[in-house]
């Protein structure tokens, strides 16, 4: 049995969610992929704060604690960009696999691949869009015999949630907001998702995985704060819904890309993605349009597109695995 | 550059779609992933029949011609089991890797996964399983972080177009049928299809993927034979719909496996799935609900399955190829 050694950055609502997880699934995983994985040090910023479930001999306030003992894999679940930045570099450089959640660092550092490829370790990113949705590995493996036309889809949990409520409970945006905020699907300050800014790094990672070599000649975000339940209402007698709408499209020259609400009518398959829900159509010239919906984030999801990604790195051939 | 080289067993639909697929693609695919793809021989039926954009200087009526010389990967399309199987045994034996889209072979033959493992060679089957959608992809890596609780699909196309044309133009199901072969979507002789055989050998395929190691510890196949216009009309009254379900789901001791006609909720995400189209719904402990909307089948989708197949097997580490 190959024993793997993670050292995890970050012990927040998806860090926790990823320990809580790999306890459930280690015994499974041993079996189906002859992988016997396990945590060797978790980086958190309060030392001292208890955490359930958390061996408090493993938890470290030192990243290079974290990044230079010996392990297989780091997980990077910090956020932002400069730390994490600084810590993967580390890690990638000292040969260390990767697996991070974080779209904002990589819509910004796309060059983190190539070093990758340069140490000759792996970067795992599902995580980082669309979290339980395999979007990333649909993009990168299901349509690599395929020339992909345009990504489009709903990839803001928060700005889906909203527009919900305001269609379902005829709110005004403010007090759907505040509805988000309390069932935990909006941060404090909502700015960063109403205002499409989320839903355009996103769209930044899901571009560059559709049109590899294909270059942004047009980029647009808006996001959903200036959309009123009247607007909702006149679309509803068009039959019709608004949704926060991400598109990457094929154009002459390059890509496309844009963030901003959209009237589509109720037969459109994102019409029916609902609440937090996400949704993502792929359209391939051969393959027609593939709809992915699923929960786009939260915990236990995100955590499973990160464990998935750590097991596909470090347990080799994975398809006679499951079946053989 | 690597050059690879593969032997083609099957010029029908599927076949000729793979050639035409493979001539557009060629230059991208080298491009991105560095590999030049090239198909050195094809097995046909007959050897005189013309075939448009075929080059007649590859095809042969001999499969040992095509299995035997040198070659890298076999793509096996000409459906059934006996020969099939006969083909990809010798093909494995020989050290050929192996992508097929033949579902009745490897539901009734398991043990070709193992001999793929024993012989170092891998075996890909994507396009086994609804055509386009990448259900065997997600099932195999997206969910390998987590535990699968029920797979539940619409994964025959020709029941669903007829039960769609049932609901929407009142027909009776022989009607029904007679347009589905009207349009291409229904064999000449349905009932494989109509008596729920084929989604019963797709679901055996789906339920070893999402349940390696647990026994079918229940079996019950139905088909839509006996669905009359009156009990979908029955049904649209309750706000439902028909749809012929296929599902394995986790019980005590194994896994359930059913495929027969539902009264299924319009709020149900199975009930947006209408014409030929399929859908699968994967239900994860961690991951929730994941929906999977696509073409099924046809020519050009089930191509673009069995090149993406091709290439994850020939081509490295794809994950960066896509993005450095």
């Amino acid at each position: 049995m190959r024993r793997v050694s993670i050292g995890l950055l970050g012990c927040g609502t998806v860090g926790q969610g990823l320990v809580e997880l790999l306890s459930c699934e280690q015994a499974r995983i041993r079996n189906q992929f002859g992988v016997d994985l396990g945590i060797h040090r978790i980086l958190v910023r309060d030392g001292e704060k208890p955490r359930r479930g958390i061996d408090s001999r493993l938890v470290t306030t030192s990243a290079m604690d974290v990044i230079d003992s010996p392990c297989d894999l780091v997980v990077e679940l910090i956020g932002g960009t400069h730390s994490a930045g600084a810590f993967i570099r580390r890690a990638i450089g000292l040969g260390r696999h990767v697996v991070t959640a974080n779209k904002a660092l990589l819509a910004s550092a796309p060059e983190l691949f190539s070093m990758a490829t340069l140490h000759g370790v792996r970067l795992g990113f599902e995580a980082s869009v669309c979290g339980a949705l395999p979007v990333v590995r649909v993009l990168q493996h299901g349509f690599a015999g395929d020339s992909i036309e345009s990504v489009r889809g709903i990839v803001n949990g928060t700005c889906n949630y909203v527009l919900t409520r305001m269609e379902e409970d005829g709110l005004e945006l403010p007090e759907a907001v505040r509805q988000a905020q309390a069932r935990g699907f909006a941060e404090a300050d909502p700015a960063f998702d109403i205002g499409g800014v989320d839903s355009a790094q996103k769209l930044r990672i899901l571009a560059r995985l559709a049109f590899p070599n294909l270059p942004a000649v047009k980029v647009e975000t808006d996001g959903i704060g200036a959309v009123r339940a009247a607007a909702i209402d006149a679309a509803r007698e068009r039959d019709s819904v608004i949704r926060l709408i991400a598109e990457a499209r094929r154009v002459p020259g390059g890509v496309a890309l844009s963030v901003g609400p959209r009237v589509i009518a109720r037969g459109d398959p994102l019409a029916s993605v609902r609440e937090e829900n996400n949704g993502v159509v792929i359209r391939g010239r051969a393959s027609g349009e593939l709809l992915l919906t699923g929960k786009g984030a939260g915990s236990m999801p995100t955590a499973a597109a990160v464990l998935a990604d750590v097991i596909g790195i470090v347990a080799g051939n994975m398809d006679q695995a499951a079946v053989a």
